[in-house]
């Protein structure tokens, strides 16, 4: 298949992609982090099939993001819970929901985020915990880290492009 | 393959996985909004097969986020430039670094994000540009929108967890 491992690059987003990036795994938290824990309550949720399923909750778990546990002996069952490895990467599925309804829903938003306090709608925006700046590509930029190795820190020193879009 | 169409689901984070979902997709974006524009950039970039590459970029292309202009003629030779939705997927990437970096990144950061201006390094979180509230699980929630049918409502009905985490 197509599959190739990222674990080995220094990239934080391959290293990332490797344990979320297949087609599923980000589809199997996002039910996790809204409650689901078991085995049927995610096939029926996602449509999927059983021994993809199985394939997928396996690597979450593998990857440190789930966390399997038997809740029943006879039948044998197991759920799934996040660890806090698997519930840090809300804020990553909440900026794609962002990203989302800007882009790609002509209809209107069908799922907001809710301030749990209030009942008032979030507008999810990154910012900069330090300065509260607000992280726009004109304003802030990657770059290679301590312990960046020679391939990161060439690509890093060449690259740093100025913001500019198409048309 | 194991490729579904999520784009007739309302779910944002499944319509944004229908664009961006496939393997080497979000690191084809890393690339383009790290500055790379050209096939054979992206080809010694990533590693990939240039028939997969192709089909990445096109559907990429067909998705809106990146747009083929042709450079040369003779040979005919086109790049990729982001359009405005691709370079909004930005804060979606950063948010997948600061993750990456907190949980697999054991040997130090590779990769930081730097304020342009002042060369400092950013934290980068997830707030409410409403209330400035940080963004976490305890805080805020996902519901069920206005443009929302009757699946998602059922859902977001029942389902609004506790924040908890395994062990």
């Amino acid at each position: 298949m197509h599959r190739t491992s990222l674990a080995g690059s220094q990239c934080p987003i391959a290293r990332s992609l490797d344990r979320v990036g297949e087609w599923w795994s980000m589809l199997i938290l996002r039910d996790a982090l809204g409650g689901l824990t078991r085995f049927d309550q995610f096939e029926k949720s996602l449509g999927i099939a059983p021994n993809m399923l199985t394939r997928r909750l396996a690597g979450l778990v593998e990857a440190g993001l789930l966390e399997r546990r038997r809740y029943s002996v006879r039948p044998p069952r197991d759920e799934y819970l996040l660890t806090e490895r698997g519930r840090d990467f809300q804020p990553v599925l909440w900026a794609m929901i962002a990203w989302g309804n800007r882009h790609f829903a002509p209809e209107g938003e069908s799922l907001v985020l809710l301030d749990r306090e209030t009942g008032a709608k979030a507008e999810p925006v990154l910012v900069d915990r330090i300065s509260g700046k607000q992280m726009t590509p004109a304003a802030f930029r990657a770059a290679a880290g301590p312990a960046a190795g020679d391939r990161l820190r060439r690509r890093y020193a060449l690259s740093d492009p100025a913001p500019e879009t198409a048309s």
